[in-house]
């Protein structure tokens, strides 16, 4: 049966279409730099903000409208919501998706059967799988939602939470193994403090270190080679997320001989709830090694939680799909809408049209980005504004053959130091060019 | 003499111009809706950050390289400041400027003598003005650099000094009606508390508005019927600003009597400060009759003082130029660049490229904000989003002819109330699908 | 039956109690400046947070251990909250409560059903208040919870909401009447904008000032003589909420003349989200004759939701106090406890526990005030501070016989402005030492 | 000469005292853990805000009145200073100082005059030290002020500006040996950019990390044992500073096997502006072993740079001190005030008022924090929370002895996972009754 009857495979209809169920920009087998957008961009779609979510919020009950609801045993519901999902990508023209082990299939009464229900599930998804070109990009488990998990999971001060989280660790490895998930992801939920005066922080950090680890470990010991990420973000459940911000997880990847299995999956609203941009976090993560992959979203600038919206702001699309082109692409990640509806946008039609709003969103930001690479129009900027490093005394120093000596002597034969503007205002301008040039028809 | 030899007059060369000394969307004479875009848009320069700006930081000394700092003599240099203020204002084709008082001339060593050296380079002006179409948008005096400042203006705990601030402000009065000034401004620079432990906020509040009832009473005397503007700004220099923002502002008019007196100049990085969009402080002004004039510029979203950049999100220029469309244009008001280049863009030419962007930034606004009225892209969203108040039971609430006992009758006899989406991601497409399809040639 | 078998009677034991069911501070017959202290603070119990909270979060399902949870009958779970709600006031020892419609009966079916549900409920209240000395400080009602008001209540796009929501607190002010409210409180829930690009404000103002003044005249029909109360909150859960803080209240207030039917209840936390101190609020709506009542808590300093923690910070306990003991007390207001023990905090002890460290921090913040008041040791620097108002030029300047051409005649002959250190410094460490003197036993 | 002359030697007059003048807290020969107070605490004197600082603001010229400010030639009045300075060590009893170079001497008009004006400053104090008990706590350099350090210094696009900068930090580490400095701080002034979109982060960061080593290398060549600090900041002058927190700078050290030469140098307001609180700090670089010294400072609350305020909030001392202690210490750091006078607190005297603000609220949290740690409160608490680990499935998880699948096996027996409440509102107003019963007299 479907639960979308309404809506027809949503089609590319160019920059004029009124159509909101229509792509504008998104084109999947537009060329962008020798590979078709399907190929660069990898979408892909959150389960648990179009499936599970109920756009409940702290002041009001759920509004969403989901024609799977009618169903009210767990089990009944969960099948219901496979049936729509794999309706859902083929009718967006989605080559991704990504969830937790709540989103597709209800906890059970203890373990044994809440892992029962997942086998349940994953089967019906590998059935759906194989008739379909949709596929896992990652996978990840919930182990903050229950009770259980109220003073945090790996860093709980109850071993038992510790044990049983990596209960739920284990078991996701497998369903991401047997399913072939590109990537496996670790959000912090709850692994941080409410309060620095009850918490342990050494311990607990010891701990987190010591469940990757055997997270590691044992995902050699099945075969399991997805890329390993950290999702970082600074507060919210807890006071103070242990995985802050990309440069709060690199420096705890270093000390804990880490930094070789994990790279970062970066939210836009994690990075502003941080104080960084969106394209800082992917910038530090890409120079150092560490961009694996993107749940694209974005916050309200005024807000200050995590609000999860579709992206629309094409600065931010851009200068993230600029990060990415720089990168070569995302390997084994892809752009992941952790972003929900909003509360005010609760029909079931809603879910297609916002996730096409951030398609064309990113689409565009792909088409700029790469219009500016093509033309150098940034790197000519940056690499004639460090070119003094390219030789004499810049270069001694960027190939390590000077000192504070030698440096010293240098620099009492300088007469006069001449700078050139940053000229940071035209750039910005130039960006702006881009943007209202770029993509008329 | 010229101080800006290198530069030319500032033509307008289309969208695909790649010289920042040209306008690539701001066409002077190009038609909105009526007006040209010189008569619509009035922009103004502020001397304060074009011509005695030094781009000094806390943690800087100046960088900025002015021709007239060859001048060390503070009238040699006031007198060199006005010559290249009028060469600025036409090289760029700019049709106002704002100044304070200590802008223009110096302070000096008591107050009469800082009122003659004010008439010296007023009467300066005067004859720059008479050969000019430039006209002076509105003038202001700076309260708040002195140190006898340190406590406040108007709202200072020293008698003395709230008598010697309105000695300055009759001067401002009498400059405004001379120069022919379309607005006055009260910024409340040090109008505020550091402290409320050693402040008397009542009694502050109370100077201030027996302060802006005389200054009333004065221009009235004298003649001068230049709309009088209050500027909001959140906080700094003082921790909390009296006209923290439109509604703060608001608050305190009405209280005083004064909200027939008075409009807003509302500036986009105080608004950004006070926790609201700039749209949002337009509109709240516009729909209480209050918008009087623009200090156009933007804030760094991560950044929590006023950084006062020149405005290129065009987000933001779009929605206010969108504001100020519904409001008929800004009659005695303007767009005055309350901007200064950031201290890395410290040569003479950066302050015409900055002054560009800013323009170029408004005129793509306005271009989309006139297409998308004329094709009431949003008003026709909203007026179907609010029919409900046209006939029924809305038309009973908003013509008055109902009470709670009517009201709670009705509401009985209500089987189910259905509500549409709210629509806002689709909305914010729309708004990207003009930005980027209505510029490009 | 008790529903808090394991709890006494919560008794004052002195400061060097470490019994956290003990008050150490909070002694309710003790006089502060001719009252009791339960005379002065009026504390009240939030129905909502304490008896129907349930401690989920946006990335949680609730953790709260509640004794009245066995029911699973709405009603009959309604009806044991009042059972357990009058056991925990009286082993408390507190004055009042407060409560929204919902929290204290379910909705029903239809409007009707929903009523009748609250008249039962309403009548089991009204004979344990017989039968206690514990009496309702405020009620509301809640038009945020239910789909219906997701686009706001009495600012909804749909007028059918509008008379709902009449209906709805036409019920509340009966309900307030009959259980003898000392005042009534309109928190604005989702009257605000999620986005201002499908908004229209200004018709949503004049709605909601439609609204107030019809409640007003019903109020006053039925002869509910209970202050009426506007909760100011900036933000959440819409992205601006029309009653942004006290003065975007006062603004409202005064453009639609209703500054003589409303003052305002101030929250802590809602202070803070909005960029000001607690303290501040309370003194500008002091100042201003608009001081109600007082929503006491505290937010956390590096999040920006509105966290609801019981409050526990001295400086701020201490402040609020100051100002309500500068305001003669809270008359019909009172220190009503909207806060939530953390998530973390889910044994029904915890309700105690917090409710005593609310009512210890008040308790000391209550001495600590008084004693300064008592000392005038910042009365005296501020009277000081702004002597030079009492006679000559600053006399002429607060009585109104003067104006700017005096004032200039007079700051013509001012030789030299002397000012004094504002000492700010000095004054914090003041407050300190009487923080850390006044109240060891 | 006397600079001073109105002021004596600062005593300790006890918790009743009425001067400001006077210690009501601070007893330099108070006993804390073994230790006085002056050796626990190791105040300093920051020469920049106490003797070079105008209290200039954004929109005010300076209003300090400082006696020296009657020396104009600069060498005459550095030399003033440096009178000045140990007249104001001496009389407030303090142990260190700390400057940057610009702070002691004038620049030059050029690099070598600039050295060797250093060199009769550095003379000079040399003879000051000589006579004093007062030592040197660390030296830096200022790169920062100058305008060739528009685009940063070690971090700057130009490779002369690195030289210049080797060149000055090589003269600090010689002037820091001569000196006797127990630290060598380097605060990143202006490393870090105005906008991405012209900077190379990478070639930034590398190059910074190369400056590290070759100062490292120098101070080893000459025998400067000082420990190194980073001291992290936020944002201001830049929009991203490299070394934001902490985590930010120990991911840095470790990428370029740094780590073991440096520690860090934590200042409370850089700490809020970077969204955490001064003791997640503390606590962060304690747990890794980087805990190296403090600026001791308070931001304001509602204010979004750098205010550098006395520290006053006694909840914020106490938890320093709490850090401090459990850290045995801060070794070769000390308890430095990066801390200004407000703007309104010009007078001479408000420099010992202020500081003695600060070593009071210092010495209350020594007190407070001392007593807690005395009476285990807050450890009892944590030990007992954690006690999960001490044996069972949870010493096998900080031993090393598992993995995944015994952990799994484990968590399949487990039943029910009962937690105990975390307690966070009592074990806040445990630290409130420790902090109103500690010091009264
Ligand atoms: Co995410
Ligand atoms: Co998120
Ligand atoms: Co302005
Ligand atoms: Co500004
Ligand atoms: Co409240
Ligand atoms: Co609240
Ligand atoms: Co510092
Ligand atoms: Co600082």
């Amino acid at each position: 049966m479907a639960y979308f009857d309404n809506i027809s495979k949503i089609k590319y209809e160019g920059a004029q279409s009124k159509d909101p169920l229509a792509f504008k920009f998104y084109n999947p087998e537009e060329q962008i730099n020798g590979k078709s957008m399907e190929e660069l961009m990898r979408f892909g779609v959150a389960y648990w903000h179009t499936f599970t979510e109920d756009l409940s919020d702290p002041f009001g009950v759920g509004t969403a409208q989901r024609p799977w609801d009618k169903y009210s045993d767990p089990m009944e519901k969960a099948k219901a919501r496979v049936e729509a999902a794999f309706e859902f990508f083929e009718k967006l023209g989605v080559p991704y998706f990504c969830f937790h082990d709540y989103d597709i299939a209800p906890e059970g009464k203890n373990l044994k059967e809440t892992l029962e229900n997942q086998d349940i599930i994953v089967d019906m998804i590998e059935d759906h799988m194989r008739d379909s070109k949709v596929k896992l990009l990652w996978n990840t488990v919930n182990n903050f939602t229950n009770p259980m998990f109220v003073h945090g999971a790996s860093t709980s001060n109850n071993a038992d939470v510790f044990a049983y989280s990596a209960a739920k660790v284990k078991k996701g490895l497998e369903v991401g193994k047997r399913l072939g998930a590109e990537s496996y992801v670790f959000w912090g939920g709850r692994e941080g403090y409410e309060s620095l005066l009850n918490t342990n922080m050494g311990l607990e950090l010891d701990n987190l270190a010591r469940f990757f680890h055997m997270a590691n470990d044992y995902a050699k010991e099945i075969g399991f080679d997805a890329q390993f990420l950290i999702e970082p973000k600074p507060k919210e459940p807890t006071s103070h997320q242990y995985d802050f911000d990309v440069a709060h997880g690199f420096a705890f990847l270093q000390k804990y001989g880490l930094e070789n299995v994990f790279k970062f999956n970066i939210e836009a609203n994690h990075a502003t709830l941080a104080g960084h941009s969106f394209e800082h976090e992917l910038h530090y993560a890409r120079i150092n090694g560490m961009l694996g992959s993107v749940d694209a979203n974005q916050g309200h600038p005024h807000l200050g939680w995590d609000t999860d919206e579709f992206p629309s702001d094409l600065y931010s699309t851009t200068l993230a799909m600029y990060e990415i082109l720089k990168n070569g692409g995302l390997e084994k990640g892809g752009l992941n809408f952790d972003a929900k509806v909003r509360r005010t946008s609760f029909k079931p039609e809603d879910l297609f049209k916002a996730h096409i709003v951030g398609m064309d969103s990113f689409a565009i930001g792909a088409k700029v980005a790469q219009r500016l690479l093509d033309d150098k129009a940034l790197e000519n900027i940056i690499d004639n504004r460090y070119s003094s490093y390219n030789d004499g005394i810049g270069k001694e120093i960027v190939t390590g053959n000077t000192d504070f000596k030698k440096l010293q002597d240098y620099a009492y034969g300088i007469d006069k130091i001449e700078h050139e503007s940053g000229n940071v205002e035209v750039i910005k301008s130039i960006l702006n060019q881009y943007l209202v040039t770029t993509l008329a028809k």
